[in-house]
């Protein structure tokens, strides 16, 4: 008898169907003997219907409103799950966010948990009862609803996992796990059997999106084991946890992520003083906008390039920052540009092989494909290449790294 | 300065433009001088749209989970109109039913409001923010969502209006006030410019469904003069309070109500022994069947017939109850007659005037309309009538007694 969380995704609560499907798999794991917490996103496409209906009232919805009015999106399919659970016959009552304990900060739409008050959560338990919670949603200290961002369910629910001590976090999504590389690009691509944590955050921050990269933090910082699989099949997923044993891996590589959303910044002509990478960096950070890589690259003398990447979408105001910048201390000119993609090499077992960059940048140029930017991290190489060779780029890397079911 | 309390029902917030039309009612308000707090119904029909969803999921949605579905139409409302209003430049801040204080008891989907716990409308008001509450909710001792029943948005205007000790009351609909009688029915029928709570309570109760008894009940409690009016325009409604001046009114009679969902059920030939009339009742009482008209008539000697009408739908589960008495003290049968209206002639002048009574019967005698059941109250004569002759019944006496445009 262990106290089992799970995680319902909309897609997997679109419809009365779906919802009753769902409501059967909970009740089958309460008849196994364990105690079961389910925590739900909005059915389908709820959410986005309510963006729409506030943007039809005004184009900058203020956020306190607009966490209160996106939060009944999960609410709506917490109850209709608990009915669709109790017309089966068991025990089960929805609660909210707020209900359940879920404490945030007040950074309205975009807010984190700061910790979890289990008393309910544990009272509902102990009176036997199935409990479903709002994903995605918590309350301030003001006691005003806050939401976690998109994908935030992931969140709540690893959250409560690590509040109950639970003895596993499923996650259920519409995909049936983690695939080394993204599965529209690579055919056959391999499912992972198991990642660790750091593995799972460098694939999710670069573009593998199927789980939200809070919820892996928080998982990691609680030890809390996920099981990312499918709600439409019983198929085992993919195991997220601290250590992966080389049993558990086919290679020395567990995936290549990728990146379309990526932009290259370049200030030229930097003159070489102390404090002025700094002083660029800063000014980037005081407006919000977060940068990638970042490569200094001595031209000549005592003049550098500074280039770095960031999101499509920051990549104008950071030149314009720059430009002003490099108006004050003399530096040649800022350049945009936007056709660019980053490819990554994931693996924790690249911490005791060296070869894997050469490896990675050999296989690349035996697919004429220019390398322009290079970073590495412990588990990861990452380079930019042009947007138009990055589907080639992953593809030639899984095949190199025996990522592909032959 | 004062406070003002606005109610917004689902038919003045159906649709965006709507929401912007009543966001600039209130904020002209606000700029009246005074401090607003605007209760909100669902947008148009959207509770109908979630009770279709559960219906989908289980035949007897559980009454909690019910409770909390239902609860997010309010709260979608909300958060529109306070987008709306901030739009417009000015503070605003949407509370849900439990953020308001509003505590009930625990009959979920016909909770009763306990109390009011007003802080946090107190602090938001002296932090000079609009208010939008979350209509027909509060919140159980359990910390969970109930719901007041249809039409409990009312209700919650009336509370929230009494705890802050508000200067007036707007109850805003999509008809310009409260009517004599039945416009559908009666061509010209006169608005009321003033009615009393207990005729207010009558003509609600009795079939004018303009405002929630309830509400009219928490009113007189507490004094709280309400002002029925149109959120489509400005017109002045009809002002309810306690003492209605003989200038405020035209006539002796205040209106004519009236109710199809009524049955008559008869139980013939009952011993006359102390008692029995009261295990009836009780009986049915224990059965949740509300009556109304209670009529006893001797028959012969010590045999009585009892006769009372109760809602359309109770008719059935009364008669089987009242069957099995039958059976035990000896009655002779039991009848239900489905094919009848209630028709009601209600207002305080009747209190110093004997002549209603016989003006009321005369004038249903000269149009051939039959009189089967008769009760009284201090201002209130109910007949009831075949089920064709009801609306002939309301115009004829509409007619008598002057509550017509002419």
């Amino acid at each position: 008898m262990g106290v089992i969380v799970q995680k319902y995704g909309g897609s997997s609560l679109a419809d009365v169907e779906k919802i009753m499907r769902v409501a059967n798999r909970i009740v089958d794991t309460k008849k196994e003997g364990n105690k079961v917490v389910a925590i739900v996103s909005a059915m389908g496409d709820t959410t986005d219907s309510l963006i729409e209906l506030a943007s039809g009232i005004t184009e900058y919805p203020p956020k306190r409103e607009m966490d209160r009015l996106l939060s009944t999106g999960e609410q709506i399919s917490m109850s209709l799950l608990a009915m669709a659970i109790q017309s089966l016959g068991e025990n089960a009552v929805s609660l909210t966010g707020p209900q359940a304990g879920i404490i945030t900060d007040s950074s309205h739409s975009k807010a984190k948990i700061v910790r979890v008050m289990s008393n309910r959560l544990q009272k509902e338990l102990e009176g036997d009862n199935i409990i479903i919670v709002a994903g995605f949603q918590g309350e301030t200290e003001f006691h005003d609803i806050a939401t976690l961002g998109r994908g935030g369910s992931d969140t709540s629910a690893v959250s409560i996992a690590a509040a109950l001590d639970a003895d596993l976090c499923e996650i259920f999504t519409d995909v049936d796990g983690v695939y080394s590389c993204d599965p529209r690009i690579v055919e056959n691509a391999k499912k992972l059997e198991a990642v660790s944590y750091d593995e799972m955050l460098e694939l999710s921050i670069l573009g593998a999106k199927v789980l939200q990269s809070r919820a892996v933090e928080v998982a990691k910082t609680h030890d809390v084991e996920i099981h990312v699989r499918s709600s439409f099949n019983h198929n085992i997923g993919t195991i997220v946890k601290g250590e992966v044993s080389s049993m558990e891996h086919d290679g020395l590589i567990t995936g290549i992520a990728h990146d379309f959303d990526v932009a290259k910044v370049v200030i030229f002509g930097v003159p070489d003083t102390p404090g002025t990478a700094a002083k660029i960096l800063k000014a980037l950070a005081d407006a919000n906008i977060n940068i990638q890589m970042i490569v200094q690259s001595a031209q000549s003398g005592n003049i550098n390039d500074i280039a770095f990447t960031c999101s499509t979408g920051d990549a104008k105001e950071a030149a314009s920052i720059l430009q002003e910048i490099a108006n004050n201390i003399g530096a040649k000119a800022v350049v945009i540009n936007e056709d660019i993609a980053k490819v990554s090499v994931v693996g924790a077992g690249m911490m005791t092989h060296s070869n894997i960059a050469s490896r990675m940048f050999n296989t690349l140029g035996e697919n004429n494909i220019n390398i322009d930017l290079i970073s590495t991290s412990e588990i990861t190489i990452s380079v930019t290449v042009g947007l138009e060779e990055c589907k080639l780029a992953v593809k030639a890397l899984a095949d190199e790294f025996d990522l592909i079911y032959k």
